[in-house]
């Protein structure tokens, strides 16, 4: 996925060099990849993992970076590291950040509108991207975690908002599998359903991790949430409700993947992976 | 327009109603749609005026508009008037403007990609649009805008700085209407370059009007690039020689209008317009 990334991005040049700089220093040597694996191993458990999932997938890592960009920007988040490192606004400036978050986005869609496949699947990926990435998907959950008052904050808001602000984008990574595999819609209706499972235990082990999680390991700053007083699973349910609801919710996402046997097996391990992360 | 960026605009609804509100604060009431003007009369001019090219010019108009939203922040040009109102960071907060922008930006191509006209000229206009709103256009002015150093402001590095930052979305507006009509080479090729032309004459009276302009006529600060220390085509050529430069590019432009004769008349005015203009 480096040297996929590395190949869709601009190559820093001309007099706007900085900026490219700036979106190759976010996008590259970091992350888990965890949409872009999602993405490409879902292809493959349908049975059609080529390059173009892989470029498709490292369009959407594109649209994941922008926004953490834009939440790191001192008006959002104000984050000084990202993956152990100085954030992009600390590392160039807040204006070089938002041109770089907004390049990125450009950036995505480019590299999708230019896939190697049909023009009916490039036009699909890209309605599924705008959806999954605008106001009813990410940048929509990203509002709702800024402006939701602490006293609204119950179990109900926390599960939309998650639902939107990384929910969507995980949805999006397996149904970009489904869409170049051209499944059927029960096969891109189940793995969405496995998706939205992984995506809100993600969020609840991201919650866990904030209070038990090492702050080294991890290269951002632990217990975040709990400082900014703000209203999180963990919060809400308590260290052990929010333990038994991510077992509960591993346990739903591996069921899905049972009618593929064999072939569910790495998705599967990706459930595991995410209910025992210490990163 | 007001009414197709109505219609295609996201509708404040849900918790994130805030930011569907910016958005259209930011889209509506106002501007003097010179875009989508030229994306329309290029469609006209070639025979196709349809609703999807008005739908495909309140796109590319949201592109427009994300940039202005961004570009009056803080961090960049911390303006507080726009079209002679507050601008979204004023009007909201900060967050909310970049997050904003960053929906807008998603909404065109969210627009584009459901346009009910081919695959085949959807994915052209988006790539079209891509190409003109990333780093290799609209952003990649903005970074060189921000990054010159004031010695190296000479009339090449101006004329490149604008042919990115404004020209990039003129041109692409006036491709916007030639792809939509499936116009053959020599048609778009002529009229990209009477779009050249245009955008250039566009930045030369912008500089003009920023000395001599009325800043309640206009709606936002006179003097502006001369109180930052800007460089300018008219510190540059002075203002006879900006405004002989003017002239000239409209003689050009409207030149380029002449094989459609009496179909080229409405472009051909706007090129007077742009000449005349007082906003």
């Amino acid at each position: 996925m480096e040297s996929v990334l590395s190949d869709i991005l601009p190559k820093a040049d001309g007099e706007q060099a900085i900026v490219m700089e700036a979106m190759r220093y976010a996008a590259l040597d970091g992350g888990k990849r965890l949409r872009p694996f999602l993405a490409i191993e879902t292809a493959r458990l349908l049975g059609s993992e080529t390059e173009v999932i892989w470029r498709a997938a490292a369009g959407l890592e594109c649209i994941h970076v922008y926004s953490l960009i834009h939440d790191d920007l001192p008006c959002m988040d104000d984050d000084d590291l990202r993956r152990g490192r100085p954030t992009v606004h600390k590392a160039y400036d807040e204006a070089i950040a938002v041109l770089a978050g907004d390049a990125l986005q450009t950036t995505a869609f480019d590299i999708i509108s230019h896939l190697n496949t049909s023009e009916s699947i490039r036009l699909s990926l890209i309605q599924e991207l705008t959806r999954a990435s605008g106001v009813y998907g990410m940048v929509g959950g990203q509002v709702i975690d800024i402006m939701a008052a602490e006293h609204d904050r119950n179990e109900t808001l926390i599960n939309r908002l998650q639902a939107l602000k990384t929910g969507a984008l995980i949805r999006c990574a397996v149904r970009f599998g489904a869409l170049i595999s051209e499944s059927d819609t029960a096969d891109r209706d189940n793995l969405t359903a496995y998706a939205d499972d992984l995506g809100l235990l993600f969020q609840i082990t991201d919650d866990i991790l904030d209070i038990e999680g090492d702050a080294a390991r991890m290269g951002k700053a632990a217990r975040k949430d709990e400082n900014l007083g703000k209203a999180t699973f963990v919060s809400i349910l308590g260290l052990e409700g929010a333990k038994d609801k991510a077992r509960a919710l591993a346990g739903r996402a591996k069921g899905r993947l049972e009618p593929y046997g064999e072939k569910g097996h790495i998705l599967a391990s990706t459930v595991d992976y995410v209910l025992t992360r210490d990163t």
